[in-house]
């Protein structure tokens, strides 16, 4: 049965029980396998194409390489032992400072 | 008063509420008037700082250009006017194709 | 027999007598025929490379990538009808509008 | 009085020049002074404004953006403490070992 929804949250619980796991098996096993460099690079090819499909303004291409691209950052970042859950931390500790996002943003 | 985490899900909902403000008030509707090339290229240049703090093992680093960068993707997506949950969507259908993540994407 | 030296402008020079060539036999014919949008998903795959190479301080690595780069490079700009020699062109106006590099880039 | 045309090799020769020069007089001293990562994501960066501006067809952006990442990519090559001539001899060797560029490179 399909699942309808995967949320990033959902992403980051599948790769963290992917730690470990058999690299032969398992794409993201592999993948961590392989080390933060080569997460990284996956990361940021897949970037490069989102930037490619938003200019061209291809919406299915956009969901595609945006999915690409949230599954790597989450793979990249249980590659470097940072939580989803202290990126969060962080962008809540934005929004706190100055009550909305905007102002904390402001002049960068 | 601090917010103590805010979600990709939250960025999106506060994001959608910027369309069309004042882009003198909210850096968020600044970028929004610029263009998808505008939020397109500050995205590709947080992924590649990402990419960079990753290498560099710096977690702290790691958590604040992750944070840009998902606060960029939402903006982006929002520019080209794609909803994140169609990402969730698709990363739902992938998943549901073959079970695990891992076998969807297997040979990519 | 090997060539010992090829530089960016012959690259420019041999890329230049690809274009219309039959793209099942020349790699550079066959990324010109797939358009602007492939030649920039190379062009930044490979930057996107040779930064991860750089930050790992693999010399090799660096050596290889950004021969990919500066191949990647003359191709899009192939692709885009832009002279390497423009390129050239800028660079110059830029020394000459102040003298040295430094004070013609300074404050960006 | 203007200079006509500045070659990436002529980019290179400069660069070497600033190596060890005031960091608060020369641009490019002080990006060499600030390190590998910082050279690194200068480069990142103009990579990405690249790829948008040959994703939007301008030729003049094209341009500009192609010379800022010669430019980062030869400040990126002298942090790294690798010489324009050794990609070049890279380019030589993929060029010599089969004859032309594109059958070094099929299949990749």
């Amino acid at each position: 049965m399909a699942v309808a929804r995967l949320s990033i949250d959902d992403l980051a619980e599948i790769v963290k029980s992917r730690k470990g796991a058999d690299p032969g098996t398992s794409y993201t096993a592999k993948l961590l396998d392989r080390g933060v460099g080569q997460c990284a690079k996956k990361f940021g090819e897949e970037a490069v194409e989102t930037v490619i499909a938003a200019m061209d303004g291809d919406k299915q291409a956009i969901c595609s390489e945006a999915a690409d691209v949230l599954y790597h950052l989450v793979v990249l970042l249980a590659a470097a032992d940072v939580e989803l859950e202290d990126i969060y931390a962080e962008l809540g500790r934005r929004e706190g400072t100055s009550g909305i996002v905007e102002k904390a943003r402001r002049g960068t």
